[in-house]
């Protein structure tokens, strides 16, 4: 069942520097009801102390994290991007959203669009089709840690209630933070020696964090409260943007509902902590029935590696008490899985299935596998993050296709390669337009001895069913009869476990040219990306707005 | 004889956003007959410890400084520089060299060009059209001051020998060193409350010092050491490219013969120390005529502010010693001026005059003068610096003119100013081709009881007679007298000292758009900057490699 062969349609002969070249014709489809919904927004550096220690800061309007986009199914959200940065450029993706009819404003800078240089402005225009959680961030370089992230909420329209109910709606984007700057990590990472970034100083909530502040963990600042009353129910909208760790987010002594997973209902369930991974979002009903006369701690943590770094602190303050007041426990004592229990986190993902009643059955055939082996590399002695051995440059020809699959029989996933030179690559994954792909993406040994790591996916212009996750090798044959064909949930990111692997299908019905990456910053950054292409005969009216660089400057 | 009449010309009533649309038409007549010399430079950042404490450092083909340009006379200098910034652009200036027909490869991000981007190959080409020593360095941001410098050294036709003989030649950039990133020090300087960058943590002598080191100052590395054989002339070429410090510069023992200063040849006087400020380059000659039989220390030290860098060491390794043989002295019982004696250091550049035979003779009469009172200011609450008050952006207007001089009857030079602020200002001054124009540039009390800084000057596009240095306000009735028509020196930069001014006159006569600021990183990105423009009808066969940002990409 897991084929590798090639996709069949002639390919042109001539070589692009950039893949947004490629986008011809397309006539647009999109919901035009909504109200236009329009933000001017400035982003530059900051000196800011987030979590008491200060560095360069990226702010949107003075605001960091950036301000939430509220909107309602079917808006158009226009963003005027001003970028006063100095010297650097900057690109924002809406991630989450599928862009369809609009493929050039995804943000990808070197995919979508040229970079857009200090002093200039640079409007976004797309529709927000479906309601959910959603976020946006800087799709440049490593600019996404320095701060440049939101939230997007959209709500359905009033006719159409959502399957569950609540009183209040909350949104808590959670971060992982560092105090060296992004381009000396990322020097680091393409130095020989290699230098690894490391483990952040801080967890943070809602842009707040912990690391050199004089008040103690037990004197939580009023900003850092969430008030709520006593009976309510709460809709807490969590995303996390971290730039390397899972997290753990648990509340003292209350449950979580599960109801929505990347702008998909789930059929509810319960979990007394959220595993989370970098590019997801979940919305959560929280039920303040707890005893009401004192406050409890929120509490966030790494669970994707040894934790060096103190979990993030909040407070949920039950209305009357003082939001200052101190919970009778420490906030260390709150629950926190173990680091390495992998089992329980693949066992919330296994129990995330879609709502009956909003199930969308994926396509029962598939046209097309590709495997993408997940592997730490070398290539000219650089230390790098590759797919099936290639490591994706920054510059495209489509006449080369990467491979779609591995030598799987000769590879032992849970070995350190005997050979770890990957080798660079320029080409893309062209898919047939309106054709079914299965991805399955197979984790391995990293360099070390007895090591894997997680890996967060995610996939630009559309969701994705995840049908099935198991441990080890994938087994083309035997794994896809356990396949969830009947009510899998659609993402947007999915992680692969520790020598694990991960099945996802989707449709690649729209056109455009499309990122599938990791979503760890770093890994994105050494390699561990490959870009899709479909129907771009359908794309038209390139806007000007994204040229001037590379080949379309000349 | 002062005169504020504007320029008189129609000027036409289009805006636009950047001065290089301006230019036109051109006819180049520069020398074809010299070598084409082709360079092809690779810009990135790297982890290096060039004082011992490891920072993001912009090298140049893995070096810092980077590769010094050696060419003779009339060659055509070819760079083809590549970014590989992760985020950041680039754009090169070529200090000292006029541009003589190629006024767009200047290299002033904004004025002359688009900034290159990441992943970008930009050509620079130009004609380096006189002997003498000049410099490169970035001219955007504050990238300066992270590394990205270098020399040029140009030497004359074999026909055509200098006036002074020399067995050797060495080149010295000098340099001061700060810890924190240019991003961290400009949104300081950017911020209310303001910011100041403060001290620098190490001085440089080609591209090393001593911050964090674990040997002593009395143990010299081996690269810091100059090998002289004794009784051979020496040809030091010593250029400063300091962010903020003007420096002096000694040998202990040993007397300096000057001989050139930017580019043009000295009447040859001898000094126990050189007082350089930033832009500035000088050839002094060094004869090893001391004892052989020891080493002497190199040292440079802080002038222009009260000391709080340690000197920058090297040493003077005469043949036969080894070169880690440390002087019998201690490097900071060295000659050092008082850091505020500006006495010494006016007499120093009085002395500077053209070398006879090689008299260029300035205009006697002129057709203009522009007076430039440098203060500094607030601006919306920001801190500023600011040029009559006026305060430049980075987006010009060409049928604004700027303010050609103040208010000098009513202005105390000497007290901090009863009204401080300034007004943003998009205006450049259009110079008539070919005239002869007078700048004065007039120090005054800073926004601090009893403090005026030293200002060094720079000129793009053109060389200056320097007619005169004075105390206090300059007296547009008295002060010309004395003026030095008879063997100015030329120079492209020259510094304005505290509560002082100083007189230059030059020709109009490079079609272009030129930069004129304070060599001072922090001071120039404050905005104590103007531009001036001349000859823009002579300009033609804009390279379009230079276009592609603000209203040229649209």
């Amino acid at each position: 069942m897991m084929r590798s062969s090639r996709f069949s349609d002639t390919v042109n002969v001539f070589t692009l520097l950039m893949v947004i070249c490629f986008i011809v014709l397309f006539s647009s489809s999109v919901l035009v009801e909504g109200k236009i919904r329009r933000f001017k927004w400035e982003v530059k550096y900051e000196l800011k102390s987030p979590d008491c220690f200060e560095k360069l800061v990226i702010t949107i309007n003075g605001q960091f994290p950036g301000p939430t986009i509220k909107a309602q199914q079917g808006d158009t959200i226009i963003v005027e991007l001003k970028n006063s940065f100095m010297t650097e450029n900057v690109a924002v993706h809406w991630h989450g959203i599928r862009q369809i009819g609009t493929p050039w404003f995804d943000g990808v800078e070197g995919v979508t669009q040229c970079p857009i240089l200090p002093g200039e402005i640079f409007t976004y225009q797309f529709v927000v089709d479906r309601p959910g959680t959603y976020m946006y961030h800087s799709h440049y370089g490593m600019q996404r840690e320095s701060g440049l992230i939101g939230m997007i909420r959209v709500s359905p329209p009033s006719t159409e209630p959502e399957p569950f109910t609540y009183d209040y709606d909350r949104s808590l984007l959670l971060t992982d933070w560092y105090h060296k700057g992004m381009s000396e990590k990322a020097t680091g990472l393409a130095s020989i020696p290699f230098k690894w970034v490391g483990e952040p100083q801080s967890l943070m909530i809602q842009g707040r964090g912990r690391f050199n502040c004089t008040n103690n963990l037990t004197t939580p600042q009023r900003s850092e409260a969430e008030v709520c009353n006593a009976s309510n129910t709460y809709r807490l909208r969590i995303g996390s943007l971290t730039s390397l760790s899972a997290l753990s987010f648990q509340i003292e002594g209350h449950n979580l509902t599960v109801v929505e997973a990347d702008g998909h209902y789930v059929e509810p369930f319960t979990v007394r902590n959220l595993f989370i991974y970098s590019g997801e979002t979940y919305s959560v009903l929280l039920k303040a029935d707890q005893n009401p006369s004192r406050n409890y701690w929120i509490t966030t943590s790494i669970v994707s590696r040894q934790e060096k770094t103190s979990p993030a602190t909040a407070v949920l303050n039950y209305h009357n008490n003082h939001p200052r007041q101190r919970p009778q426990t420490l906030a260390s004592s709150n629950f926190r899985p173990k680091w390495n229990d992998t089992r329980h986190r693949l066992a919330q993902s296994l129990a995330i299935k879609a709502q009956k009643g909003y199930v969308q059955a994926p396509p029962e055939n598939f046209d097309k596998v590709i495997v993408l082996l997940n592997t730490q590399n070398k290539v000219n002695g650089y230390m790098r993050w590759s797919v099936n051995n290639h490591n994706l440059t920054d510059a495209f020809d489509w006449r080369f296709t990467p491979p779609e699959s591995y030598d799987s029989r000769n590879y032992d996933v849970f070995a350190v390669p005997s050979n770890a030179n990957a080798t660079m690559s320029d080409g893309i994954y062209r898919l047939k337009f309106n054709s079914t792909v299965d991805v399955i993406l197979q984790n391995a040994n990293t360099m070390s001895v007895n090591n894997s790591e997680t890996h967060p996916w995610h996939l630009h212009g559309h969701d994705f069913w995840v049908l099935g996750y198991g441990e080890g090798k994938f087994n083309e044959w035997e794994d896809p009869k356990r396949y969830n064909l009947v009510d899998p949930i659609m993402k947007n990111t999915v992680a692969v476990q520790p020598y694990g692997w991960t099945a996802l299908r989707f449709r690649a019905d729209n056109p455009g040219v499309w990122a599938f990456h990791c979503h760890i910053e770093s890994h994105f950054f050494m390699g561990m990306r490959i870009v899709f292409e479909s129907g771009i005969d359908r794309v038209a009216n390139l806007p000007s707005s994204i040229m001037g660089c590379g080949q379309t400057k000349r």
